[in-house]
């Protein structure tokens, strides 16, 4: 980070309570208590860590209203409610001044069609593509080596990180986040085998992301057969995630890391899948489901379940047999053993 | 969709038996039967579902010749003899209209090398990179941001999608398609670790893509360490799939989302991988193999093997063993049980 | 392979013990014994293979001192101490003809912001993008299409493959070789659902790969919370590998592809971690840690330690628990007849 801020400065952005000790030095960056260098600003969020600001090296800390301590030389406390909020407040202020919003206009290395209709406030950096009619609309960011599409639309101030794909006929949302390399629109993976040889089925749908609705690194969105494979507003889509044609997530759903959702398969809204799951094509999930890390889905759950393993099942019945099946080796003795009494009974 | 056709236009391209009903409103997207709007063409793919159509609102509905029913107002039913490959036939109209073959020609900001030999019907796309000595062949597109590295080949008809990477020396056959973001030519994962520092194989082989082959998005396929990584003739794989160096997949396979196979390993013709499977390096699998979703193969398989789970195992066994584990709690309070009638006989 | 050497021209080139045969021809490419055509090298690393050497095609064949036998008409024996080490140095020699390194230099198409600070030595390719006050050092290599963002370092010598993207203000080290596609410094996934919206946490921080870190085709490393993301001095990442934020890994490791790492989750050096294996946010693994393909893990590894399966588990405990799970059919058959023949005593 190359922005510095004041003990004082940083006091009065999270509106701090109280300021105790002095130090005129800047802070330079923010890090854990236990790794904090002496240019740090670090936080105390938890109470049950308080030990660890006494042997913290941090410049400033935010401690919450109740924590007992006095600082160290050339330390500063500033107390605050929430610490973990207050940080939160800085780090947005911080992120505004690293990543200032680029100017509005096209970069003269960009690739824009003459029908294309951009509006004037957005940016579309260098060496962008932006195809026949596309509207790219008020507020938008495209970074460096963005391709919009033919017929597509990227709504107001979605903001497209470097490298991004948007198919042709694929919509966007307002307030869209598309992290690098992130391809939305590629074709869905349809094929039927007919005497041995495999034939494509031509995939002539679109994708569409809603508001606010962001997209990590990488990651993959088929377009549909036909109609629409759809990311229902808010979702949160992480890295390297594959999404198949016509599959349907509801609104604030988190789809972490790694995870493949196969073609026609519906996802309430509120579900959080965990990393490098995987579900099956064409099932349904009711809302606010839950499954697993590394969980492999092959059959429908209804709203509220709680789903793990390979394949899954109910959560709690999966961690029961994990417990049990580590449990098979002395089950296999007391069988035997069990065998080995009857065969030779006391009585 | 941006296209429109009456239903008359579709009647006549299907080559329909029957024309029921009338409708002057052309349609203008294809659903499924119960998300269909009135603007919609729909089908009935199956006479078991024939409930659905009485209640669909499909503006137009392919309906198999047996089928017994009657339009509603402002409704057509298209009777042929399989709707489902009408709608295929319809599908790739469509598609031909919604994506029509670029023009020829090289993009004015593209770098092409001197020494490449570009067919006059070949379109290279905006921001394209062929690089020297390379062929790409009669009839091929390039769309937007593609590289062509060195050396390299590219076969007739290929087409290749926004952003793709061919690496130098690497060749494809004809009528390939990849998908944007897929590179095929990274170097293999080759090293050696001598006195706990890890050194660098070198990674100076290929990759050929054997004609029809079909490439999924951010895809990556790894160049040999010597000699050749081979994907066979009409082999389709899905999005983000790794092929390690030297693996050689036959013809006509499947290989869906986010498998890995890693370095050497050989896969017959016809063979069948489910999402997120993985394949253990130097290992054989013979003809029409068919290894199921998230499966984790680390031995060889014979012809026509169906494996499951992780070690994979025969299918058959693979299922049972899913049954019994889940009768696991039984079992142990059943051995309970046992060894405690064991302790107190009843005689 | 497009260069050629004659059987002396390699033989001085590996300083060959003794040249046995005569073959004037060249050899045009490197292959294993059993599949090498006339016109290519092969070799026998490991003696208890001599027998694939008698009925090898290739035309030059490097063998160890002590192997016994006479090369066939037109086919070269090559006597060396160990034939593995001499067809690396042949690699070698052939990757740096293949991949001679691209003259130093900025490309016309490249766009460089005018406070980069690039070395007059450094070779920055086709419709590259380096940013605002980013430091490109002595003899970097960017191939086409690559993007360093704004206030970054390359460090000297680093070789970026076509297409990689280094994030706003993250650091490479000397020597870093990164290959086609990767994302280094995407935002972490950091959210937090208040009243059932999803609220983005700034992710401020950054990446920073030390000295001879490798990173593979389409990895994706996301950039910290705030601090750092950190890649450890010469570790190698494979394709498809997913690091979230704030994760820190020691030197030396090798991540094999599609593995994937969540939040602040720190390993040791010399770590291997196969295939498609997932490690659970904030764990801590000890130096040496070796994980299984496929593995998910859950808990932190001390140093050494070698775990396997889902969750994982000590390597012997899960080897012994996939064995008798395929015994669990004869187990339960077993307990059946126990249970009967207690209800039938024969006593």
């Amino acid at each position: 980070m190359s922005i510095t801020f004041t003990p004082q400065q940083v006091a009065s952005m999270i509106e701090a309570v109280a300021v105790e000790g002095v130090r005129t030095d800047p802070i330079q960056g923010i890090a854990a208590l236990a790794e904090a260098s002496a240019d740090d600003l670090s936080f105390l969020g938890n109470l049950k860590y308080s030990a660890e600001v006494a042997t913290s090296r941090a410049g400033v800390i935010l401690v919450p209203l109740e924590f007992v301590g006095v600082p160290q030389t050339n330390q500063v406390f500033l107390r605050v409610a929430k610490p973990s909020f207050a940080l939160a407040l800085i780090c947005s202020v911080l992120e505004a001044k690293l990543w200032p919003k680029p100017p509005a206009g096209v970069h003269a290395s960009a690739v824009v069609a003459p029908s294309a209709v951009v509006d004037p406030s957005a940016h579309i950096g260098p060496l962008c593509v932006v195809g026949e009619n596309t509207i790219i609309a008020a507020g938008v960011t495209l970074e460096a080596r963005c391709q919009i599409g033919t017929h597509a639309k990227v709504g107001p101030d979605s903001w497209l990180k470097p490298g991004v794909l948007i198919g042709d006929y694929c919509v966007l949302g307002a307030r869209c986040r598309i992290q690098p390399g992130a391809i939305i629109g590629s074709d869905g993976f349809g094929y039927e085998p007919i005497d041995g040889t495999i034939h494509r089925i031509p995939q002539i749908g679109t994708v569409v992301l809603e508001d606010d609705v962001e997209v990590g690194a990488n990651t993959t969105i088929d377009r549909a057969r036909f109609s629409r494979t759809v990311i229902g507003r808010g979702t949160k889509i992480d890295n390297l995630v594959q999404i198949a044609h016509n599959v349907r997530i509801g609104r604030q759903c988190l789809i972490t890391a790694q995870v493949g959702i196969a073609g026609s398969t519906t996802l309430g809204d509120h579900c959080v899948l965990g990393g490098q799951a995987g579900v099956a094509g064409h099932l349904t999930l009711g809302d606010r489901v839950k499954l697993g890390a590394q969980a492999g889905l092959f059959e429908d759950v209804l709203a509220d379940g709680f789903v793990n393993g390979t394949p899954a099942m109910p959560f709690g019945l999966e961690r029961r047999l994990v417990v049990l099946s580590r449990r098979l080796p002395d089950l296999f003795k007391k069988v035997d053993s069990l065998a080995a009494s009857l065969d030779s009974p006391k009585s």
